[in-house]
């Protein structure tokens, strides 16, 4: 069994949070990094004893490297994964795919021509209660799925953001960030193509320039529908909905109420990207505590026509026409485990992955859909907005 | 000061569970009743020492009545409000106002022709918290209202049912009888009018052939949206997000779950009209125990730009920027009795009401314009709709 060598685009957050299920996993070796920062490329050739490179190119030049696994701004995800997959490396690009409809067709076609394997992940569409809620809705013992609850309330929009995440045009607000999430858990229960979106998405703190919050009403082409709610600027917490643990799985303390309002009005907009980068690799970031949960996206409620399921992140409580049951679902040895093994069967066995280039693209044409269903008071299809890109 | 001579027309549930606030109200004596059963009528004579009717017309022609609430199925609420007004009646008329727009209108109209008072409810538009959530809306404190979410999951849909409960075209199915609650709560929150509905609106159960779920998307012209959510199918009970009290503001027992739906199959047709009945007044119905906490209707969260809300039988929870705070509301002396209230006050006192025929109305259109918009997958104005019905 030989193991997959790993290049790592981008030494953020997004690669700490992933990091456990990267060195959990027993054939992934990580074999090299790029990032723009010498400490975290130095910090990475100490941890690991593989080259950091000051260019990507570089790295994508290493004949040595299978493959690579992007987690850069989402603004560098197409030109990167493009670039990757040209020069002949299998692609783990994180959620959004990009930030335009046409950037993911252009993904998803380099894909497609140099025969390399895309998926795009982590995301929530990853957890395991989804796994398992959607595998219970597709064995149909339940009858038809009807409708999909989801809501998640979160301080997103008071935590430190780098300027990108705060400018829509650059892929930042949270219908690029969180519904890409929403969307991904939604669509993996319901498992039918989204035919219309119906949506409001708004600003409502000048200070913070984009998108914070949406409302969505999603049409699936055979016939369920799902409401989609997201605040990132709640007050009010949803995790309160599944037992008080956060969206990493971790315990949650209610008593530590409004704590990133609070430090945020402490931070100078330079602290405040100071306080971003404090949690990236190489630059004081730790590795996330053992998660004793799995990680969630806020309430998801099924209903199916003889049960409705509630999606936690200990298992799936199955209301049933006659019994309420709880399936519990074992603890994670790692968050993110998921991602990292269907990005690695895909690599090393071949096994087609769920969440690949088209379901990236679909799932961005969803997030456009909702950004100009919002602008226009309309129905939007999402489904030509792929075709108008040559999928 | 002169109590008012109330006769009630339709001794059913409506009346049972409206009947604590008439007898507490100082200023109501129950004056005389209609109702098609001799055996209700005789009961109501022995109970209260003022005469039964066989007659809807003879009650109207009886000088010493001045108004009357009306708590009869949905289908008879136009004809018989207009036949009261016109006769010189002040009318309590409980929710779904009647089953079309044009009734509505031609009632709101009849009560201006002949300057007498029209209230529409009870509904949950009239609970304290709601009444109290709209206030400190209104305050403007927290900044505008953005975005309220409202979610209901009962069983409502296997409760006892008469045939008409389950025929559209005769007012039954969830939207007329429970989105005409929903809607009352989320208008009176946000105090503007709605400018488009874009909703689902299903039968997901041959056996019971009717709208048993919706789900809909409001915009405000004020810029607020509100996501509504209802199942009359569920198997989930969102009780448990208030605390596990009923929608009646009593305690309720999750071990009891499945309740409604066990009985529902033992039930013939004929059992099932018979267990409906047997909840009326003067057929076995008993009032309802004293309530600790009000009624309620589901998870209502009020998002304003510096505060959530999220209404409960027992209070407000505020979720402010800095801080969150409980704000307890007092137990009912009764339930419904701000709508007993509204009704007295504007009928003694001549206080315009909140919820008249105009009121009645525009909920009323929102119902019919949430029906459309499932029909044709687009945005309904309901405005329009009380226009074209001379409004």
């Amino acid at each position: 069994m030989t193991a997959l060598q790993l290049g790592v685009i981008g030494l953020g957050r997004g690669f700490m949070l992933t990091l456990p299920a990267l060195l959990r996993h027993p054939r992934i070796e990580l074999a090299g990094a790029f990032d723009l920062r010498p400490g975290a490329l130095a910090r990475f050739a100490e941890e690991f004893g593989r080259p950091g490179y000051a260019e990507m190119n570089t790295l994508l030049a290493d004949p040595t490297i299978d493959a690579v696994y992007i987690a850069t701004p989402h603004e560098y995800h197409a030109t990167q994964t493009i670039a990757a997959l040209r020069a002949g490396k299998h692609v783990l690009v994180e959620k959004p795919m990009a930030t335009t409809v046409a950037d993911c067709a252009a993904m998803a076609a380099a894909a497609r021509d140099s025969g390399r394997v895309l998926v795009v992940g982590p995301s929530h569409g990853f957890d395991e209660q989804v796994r398992r809620g959607a595998e219970l809705v597709a064995s149909g013992c339940f009858g038809s799925v009807r409708l999909v609850t989801a809501l998640n309330f979160t301080d997103f929009m008071f935590r430190p953001r780098r300027a990108e995440e705060l400018d829509s045009s650059r892929g930042g607000g949270v219908v690029y960030s969180q519904a890409a999430h929403q969307i991904d858990v939604v669509r993996r229960l319901v498992g039918q193509p989204v035919a219309s979106v119906r949506a409001m998405a708004a600003n409502w703190d000048a200070t913070r320039p984009s998108e914070g919050a949406y409302t969505a009403l999603l049409s699936f082409a055979g016939g369920a529908t799902a409401t989609l709610t997201y605040s990132g600027y709640a007050h009010y917490d949803s995790d309160e909905l599944v037992g008080w643990v956060s969206e990493l799985g971790q315990p949650k303390d209610p008593a530590r109420y409004g704590e990133a309002r609070r430090l945020l009005a402490t931070l100078s907009a330079g602290d405040e990207q100071r306080a971003k980068l404090a949690r990236t690799f190489g630059a004081g970031g730790t590795l996330p505590n053992a998660a004793p949960h799995h990680e969630h996206f806020g309430f998801i409620l099924v209903s199916c026509e003889r049960a409705d399921l509630k999606l936690l992140p200990t298992g799936i409580e199955v209301y049933g026409d006659a019994t309420r049951e709880f399936i519990p679902i074992d603890p994670p040895e790692v968050p993110r485990a998921a991602v990292i093994e269907e990005f690695a069967d895909a690599v090393l066995d071949s096994r087609p992955p769920i969440h690949d280039g088209k379901w990236g693209l679909d799932t961005m044409a969803c997030c456009t859909a909702l950004l100009q269903s919002s602008r226009l008071a309309a129905d939007v299809d999402p489904r030509p907005l792929t075709i108008a890109s040559g999928e």
